[in-house]
């Protein structure tokens, strides 16, 4: 029989409910007389749960506000550091990152993994299953034809309508037939680069970028220019413009304006109004790569950089890929200028998405059930990260650097000198645990010392248990 | 009350069967004894009935065998004339074949249409939705998480497993990881044309060939060399060979074997031994898109070109678009010595496919209904070409031409001269019907005098009325 007083039995409830992150830092706790009602207790157990709670550090008191759960350490780790602006620019021409990426998938292959640390996703369990398979199940009993019946090539009418609704809430005005449904944002991306490139140009990326996109640029056979890159707010424009005084052939610029990944970087609104207007003076196309806006802590929208457009010079790529559900291959792109072109080669390239994917995702969006489901999203990611970093405060050497973003699924760790995230990458392999090397961001050699972490699994005891035995691999390579 | 004798109204019965394709040509109808069996007849009336069917011209009997459904009318039609082998090649540069098709559906959007023969597709009832519907259900209740988790991107084993059991039948030993998933057969063309050449490219392809492909080639910068086809035989491999001969910069080859669109030719096996030796010898990618193979009339496979691929020449594109389930956009693509790189590509360009279809398609595929369903299908769309075909030959002016294929979705129809396809294309808009000009079908001006009419649909009344309609419409451009 469990022999301590009640108000403590209760405290470890709300302890555990904190650490597993179904409270989190900022969320109120229920009042006081709340949890009197809720569990039946005096006022004086409900108050000496929460001055429990306080003391501990877990809970602060707001005059007039209640409680609110604090983060009960701060993250004992400097921020990580900002590009140096001075670098020297170089068109990074067809340098080989598919190699490295067919180095790093063929090397991943080779060991049995415990834990994947390395991708840019959340767990299914994330993702609304239950109510996305009655959705899927009921649109087969209602339209009986639909597996059987071709799609219409600009996407499915009803998700169009859906993704305009839900642009206003980024200051987007589009109307249905401004969107163009994609097999993904990456078929988005290749789109948009096809419109407005050809093999040879040279393309202004942020430093360092998901591999993904250098790939992308790698087969259509262009050049990525590299521009330097904060990982607090984004894309430094200071440095685009000097790249575009310096080379005059910049053809497109690519930029992920919130949550970037690997940085986690957010573009202040001001830096995305002055990018939209220097590009548009310039006669540069934009690409904006919209896929983790809804993930920021905030249920209060971000603008897209297309807010800021008039001239249709902005290109709007997005996905439903790691919002909404990762089995389904939506993306979508409003190619604004170009829309004639996109839709053209989105026709010769892949026709179009499947219908039952398309409504299935429009029926959803169409409820207040995703608006619940992106809150809770957003929860779940934030405890997640916010374990992780505490994790990797605690447990990887000393001058570690970190920034934990305000929102997405990854964290770019920052390994203090002489510490190589390719190595790191190798020992932890045959430790079974995959990450992503530094390296694999940047067609320059600029980020051996980092990696990337993703947090968009559960932070289970085994998922801590990883993040240590990481940390004990990179202090091996620490001179003694 | 029917005062018609006993065998005239079972006779009509059949008869009925016969006109609505469920009994085709070259079928064996019930034998004497079944059909006493069947309909509780005597020998007498039994044979009475035969006996009428085969004076009315409907059957034939066969020594020893019994009797077959024949073909009651022998089209007046000569066929299709053949390609002038003399005709001088010319490597068509971006010619704008988009800005025709985007002419074609411009116009097409401009008027109501009440008939559409214009695409290269079955109705949805010709496909098994009942049973997808069924299987598809019952995964998302089996794989809760199929829509919330990522797939496999070199696509679903099980559909890789089902894929590589059919090639065998066409004579292909493929293994299931030398198959890619692709977004449809069109994104199969891309990857492969992307794989093997480079903006500027020559590619030879036949002609006529379906605009898709030549959209294909325009999107990518690639140069058609149209090369001499037959209506009955397909690509000459003489031309081709003078082709290479003349033009050293040939980079690839593509080739529709079976049921070309818009032709519907078949090669015979000698030619695509020939053609696949003459593409090897001379070290140029053999690109082979193996769409509409399934819908021959012979439930006998035809061989793949990829059957006489020694070195890993050939790439074999195909899909499920066209055979299974026109709602699920499942291609595929056997890529031989270009595996590696076209399976980096596809990740760059779109990821992987959906795993929701690739799993019903698998589940259906490894069942016997798929067989069935093919046998169906065929059957079907066979009564359906024969009895377009038949109206065309009723209705349209002296002069015209026309194959009727061996199997798939369309009939090229040759109108005598002056008649214009274009001029018809656009007098039948304004009658609410829609057809596929020739001119759609080359980036020369050879095809003036053609159109593709599409025999997906059930041949209605209506169709029957809409190519009536047709045929008065050209007659008007005769000169009285």
């Amino acid at each position: 029989m469990d022999t301590q007083p009640l108000y403590r039995r209760l405290a470890n409830r709300y302890l555990d409910a904190i650490k597993a992150g179904s409270l989190a830092r900022g969320d109120k706790m229920p009042s006081v007389r709340e949890l009197m009602r809720l569990h039946d207790v005096s006022l004086t157990t409900a108050l000496q749960l929460c001055r429990h709670l306080e003391n501990e550090g877990w809970l602060e008191a707001r005059p007039r506000s209640g409680y609110f759960v604090r983060h009960p350490r701060r993250l004992p780790l400097a921020p990580t550091r900002e590009p140096n602006p001075a670098l020297p620019l170089d068109p990074a021409a067809f340098v080989g990152i598919q190699a490295r990426v067919s180095h790093f998938v063929a090397q991943g292959q080779r060991y049995p993994i415990q834990c994947n640390l390395s991708g840019a996703r959340g767990a299914p369990s994330l993702y609304p299953h239950a109510q996305l398979n009655l959705i899927a199940s009921r649109l087969l009993r209602k339209h009986r034809q639909l597996l059987v019946s071709a799609g219409t090539h600009s996407g499915n009418m009803a998700l169009k309508v859906a993704l305009a609704r839900r642009a206003v809430a980024s200051g987007m005005t589009l109307a249905p037939t401004d969107i163009l449904v994609t097999h993904g944002c990456i078929e988005a991306l290749n789109l948009a680069l096809r419109a407005v490139t050809k093999p040879g140009d040279t393309i202004a990326v942020e430093s360092p970028t998901f591999y993904g996109l250098l790939q992308v640029l790698e087969s259509l056979g262009l050049r990525a220019l590299e521009i330097p890159t904060s990982p607090q707010t984004g894309l430094s424009i200071d440095a685009l413009e000097l790249a575009i005084r310096s080379h005059d052939s910049i053809k497109a610029v690519v930029v992920v304006p919130h949550l970037q990944n690997p940085l986690g970087s957010i573009m202040p609104d001001a830096h995305k109004q002055r990018l939209v207007e220097l590009c548009m003076q310039q006669g540069i196309p934009l690409i904006e790569d919209d896929t983790y806006t809804a993930l920021t802590n905030s249920d209060i929208p971000l603008l897209a950089l297309k807010h800021w457009d008039k001239t249709g010079n902005v290109i709007h790529c997005a996905s439903l890929h790691k919002t909404l559900a990762p089995g389904m291959r939506l993306g979508w792109i409003a190619a604004g200028r170009w829309h004639d072109q996109v839709e053209m080669l989105k026709y010769a390239q892949s026709r179009h998405n499947e219908e039952w994917s398309q409504l299935t995702a429009a029926e959803f969006m169409n409820s207040a059930a995703y608006d619940r489901h992106l809150r809770r999203l957003r929860h779940t990611l934030r405890a997640q990260r916010e374990q992780m970093a505490e994790a990797v405060a605690q447990y990887f050497p000393a001058g570690t650097r970190l920034v934990v973003p305000e929102g997405g699924l990854m964290l770019w760790v920052e390994l203090p000198e002489p510490i190589s995230g390719s190595r790191l990458f190798e020992d932890a392999l045959q430790a079974g645990i995959l990450i992503a090397p530094g390296t694999l961001f940047s067609n320059l050699i600029r980020f051996e010392t980092y990696i990337r972490l993703n947090c968009g699994l559960p932070f289970t005891t085994e998922v801590e248990h990883t993040i240590r035995r990481l940390g004990k691999l990179a202090e091996n390579h620490l001179p003694r």
